[in-house]
């Protein structure tokens, strides 16, 4: 019995749930592409859809979850959550080993910071060469500016970018400490660049991504003289994006 | 110094040359898709366009080879373009065997059969449990007839379906034979199927493919009456689509 908010994260929380036999009540935004609630249904889970622009998202969740008798999971600010995701920091650190990079700047997207945090824990275990940079939408840089301020910081607008996966108000308080510990200061990008990142990676890498899902890799391309450590490593992370705007993307 | 013809193939003569420091001059069809053009040219080889519809190919790269004193390099009907392309068998049949699949029915996309020939002598070295299946667009299953008949048959277009990758006039000398004693019956699929498959494998798996390099997933999907083995795998190979043609086939 789950209750979750939002995001790429709802489709893993679904699968666990359905795979455990217990119920999932997911709430996403009503501005989510078509293909990640369906995605989210396939597994059997109830959608409840939240106006993103007004709602106060931890409040609902909240009440959601006390309403129903549910436990309430959150896309980032979970310590289990953010251990998942810290699997991927472990999976690039061997990758990373196997191909003789020990000293690189990892760019991860960055919404709330679980999968950031999480790598980070990660690379300070098995790989402390590796040093994250989130990288987020311009206008929605509040994990960016709140590395810079040393505080938590929030976003003026919680709507107005194509990377809708990525769109959180502040950082979580899980996430910020070990972010702010670890990571190096935040990395920006356009809306457009996330864009022309999309389709250098349906040209030439062949793999679909979405725009959120494609920030740390228009970094690599397009901030690079931010970017210490050698080595550069972009995660793509993501490819819930609707046909209509992967056409636009890549010129289609 | 080398010449080859046409496909996905061309790029990577075109890679190797580079890599050798070796002049390249690539025989292409004259309606292969712009990508495929640049990716060529991306590694500094020379592109001689030709009609797909009425030269001979065979001849064609005989004649160029011979008038500029250049080793002519056939996509598939090569001893070491078949073992180069049964190395994607080896990893295949390493993957199967982590994944405890003994025995599956292995399709593969198939123009002149070097894929398929080269897997399928792999499969007999290393996992004899696993049986290649060639997958071809309709009206071009010159494989699958000429494996029912017992000799080599030429189809009677040489252009007409998207799977510009995978049409030939006829299977290689080399590669029938191999294919002949190893592989089973061979499958067709229409151009529809293949774009299904493309727009499936868009939403589902992230991937990028071309209509050539979906006909194997194609058949998974609408042949598995056709298929036996208890296992099925499907080889996707190459993502060397224009953006309005994969525009089309997600239906953005």
């Amino acid at each position: 019995v789950a209750a979750a908010s939002s995001g790429n994260h709802a489709q893993g929380v679904a699968w666990a749930a359905e795979a455990h036999g217990a119920r999932a009540v997911i709430l996403m935004p009503s501005d989510a592409p078509a293909g990640k609630v369906a995605g989210v249904q396939a597994f059997g889970a109830e959608v409840v859809p939240f106006d993103r622009g007004h709602a106060d998202r931890d409040g609902l969740l909240a009440a959601l979850a006390e309403a129903r008798g549910l436990t309430p999971i959150s896309p980032y600010d979970h310590p289990q959550v953010i251990a998942g995701q810290g699997t991927a920091g472990l999976e690039l650190a061997a990758q990373a080993a196997e191909a003789d990079v020990a000293a690189a700047d990892v760019l991860a997207c960055c919404g709330g910071g679980g999968l950031a945090a999480g790598m980070a824990l990660a690379f300070a275990a098995v790989a402390p060469g590796l040093r994250v940079r989130t990288v987020e939408p311009e206008g929605f840089d509040d994990m960016a500016r709140s590395l810079a301020a040393g505080e938590r910081l929030r976003n003026a607008a919680a709507t107005g970018s194509i990377c809708d996966a990525i769109l959180t108000r502040q950082p979580g308080r899980l996430t910020f400490p070990i972010i702010r510990r670890l990571a190096g200061p935040g990395l920006v990008v356009s809306d457009a660049e996330a864009l022309e990142a999309m389709a250098l990676a349906f040209r030439h890498l062949k793999v679909v991504l979405e725009p959120g899902g494609a920030v740390a890799l228009a970094a690599a391309l397009f901030r690079p003289a931010a970017v210490d450590g050698g080595a550069v490593i972009a995660v793509a992370t993501g490819g819930n994006v609707d046909a209509a705007t992967f056409a636009d993307a890549i010129g289609g």
